[in-house]
């Protein structure tokens, strides 16, 4: 039986947080849910749904009553979230969060929380979308998707499994990991990604012509693209604050998988420009082996 | 009123050449379809989906008594495919193409036809997908979708007009362009995309341990890949042959391409390593308008 929260704070009624308040809520686990955040049209639109039950902007009153705040603000909000928090936060309330890189946000926390920090729960579930707002939320967004917890070594166990069992209610697949692997990890298969939609959507159009017989505008582009290219670039419609933010929090690794990306795709230019179609063919085939692969799995 | 194709010869029938021989059937717009192909059984499974009428291993034979031939075949294949049928070509047969790659394909042709060129009407419909082979080819696959076609001054009108009119009826949007036009704009918005998610995978699976902290393998990093990910890499299980040949067709629009994609990452990964948050949210915020604005379009 997992224990229910009394008094939920959500701060950053958005696609993440609003979603965990509907689950809760969906399962008879939250008693009550307060909505707090910066856009006071999304929190209205928040209460209408019924993805909170009420709204405050008294950050310091609505958390002195609570057991549990779920922090669901762009990582780069975060210390502000914290600093704004820490000095009314009751003792025998967990602090989480769902942010998307965790090193940074636990340094925040760190600095914020001081000799609170034990009472913060690191996590982050892997359900993102390129929608966003209190629009957005659903019940349901985390079943069968994998939840990650990056314990600290001051968080008290059952601090820790009270967290997973609220997500694992919410049909989430937790798993515990440290934030070093937790941040490696997601540079590779999230973060990169995104950059990388985004790059190419921006170098497609801001370009003026290249080529005598290409000169062509961004609209006769993207006129001709066609599935292969929405597929791609559909992360390049996801919430640019957002991944400022995450991409400046994990910097250190972020730069790292940029740096293996191009490198990676100037060999793949050198096989282009060197006629190498065997060498070509062999990479192709390889990837095409573990996206397939991966496929399966999934 | 299309005028109908006596016995159509496709050659290739995979995915694109099988799904034109089914919507020529389906609208009674062909008597008799012929397979030609390397594997004997994809042609016999061609043949048992009904998607030939029937098979054979004699291209001159088949060719000999048509008056329309498909080349459906990987465009590093059409200058073979094109010799082949060159000295049986009856003089009122027309020959059409499929290729991703136009400049290339002309060029083979020409070598190829010689003073028979004016009956190549060189084509490419925008409805590639990640499978492929005779089981992939379906009734409407180019409903909807871009068709492009880039004549010669050697074709005579009506020659291009029939070909065009047999796609209309195929439910494609008939463009015309020249060679040119057509190989710059592909090799930005489909060669590039695909090239680029080979490199993302066969960068993830190829790695060993980047940092002491990140020593995984690419199967734990595979396991919490999400949506973003999953929709970033689903062309890096496109068909390698076929973008071996594509790659090395249009050699220099992709590797203009590549130049101008890493040049991108570059300046991002710089803007993530010198925490510009500024102009990094910028670039992300032109890409995502400019992705949303595109999907309203489609």
């Amino acid at each position: 039986m997992t224990p229910a929260v009394d008094r939920l704070v959500v701060i950053g009624v958005g696609l993440i947080g609003g979603s965990f308040a509907l689950d809760l809520k969906q399962n008879g686990l939250v008693r009550e849910v307060i909505g707090v955040g910066r856009s006071a049209s999304n929190l209205a639109l928040a209460q209408s749904l019924g993805v909170v039950d009420r709204c405050s902007d008294q950050i310091a009153s609505a958390v002195a009553s609570a057991d549990m705040v779920m922090l669901a603000v762009p990582v780069g909000s975060m210390h502000a979230a914290l600093t704004e928090i820490a000095p009314v936060l009751p003792a025998r309330c967990i602090v989480t969060d769902v942010g998307s890189t965790k090193q940074d946000v636990i340094a925040a926390a760190r600095a914020a929380l001081g000799d609170k920090i034990g009472q913060f729960v690191p996590g982050h579930p892997i359900a993102g979308a390129e929608t966003s707002g209190a629009a957005a939320a659903r019940v349901g967004l985390f079943a069968g998707k994998p939840l990650i917890l990056t314990p600290l070594p001051e968080n008290a166990s059952e601090q820790v499994e009270r967290v997973a069992a609220l997500w694992a209610a919410c049909g989430a697949d937790v798993n515990l990991m440290t934030a070093p692997e937790h941040d490696a990890i997601f540079a590779a298969v999230s973060h990169l990604p995104h950059l990388a939609a985004f790059a190419l959507m921006d170098e497609l159009v801001s370009r003026g012509s290249r080529t005598s017989e290409a000169n062509q505008s961004a609209e006769t582009y993207l006129r001709y693209a066609g599935a292969g290219f929405r597929d791609f670039t559909r992360i390049a419609a996801s919430h640019p604050e957002m991944w400022r933010d995450i991409s400046l929090a994990n910097r250190d690794a972020v730069v790292a998988e940029l740096d293996a990306y191009i490198k990676k795709l100037g060999e793949v230019r050198n096989l282009v420009a060197k006629d190498n179609g065997g060498e070509l063919e062999a990479l192709f085939s390889r990837a095409r082996e573990a996206r397939q692969n991966w496929n399966k799995n999934t």
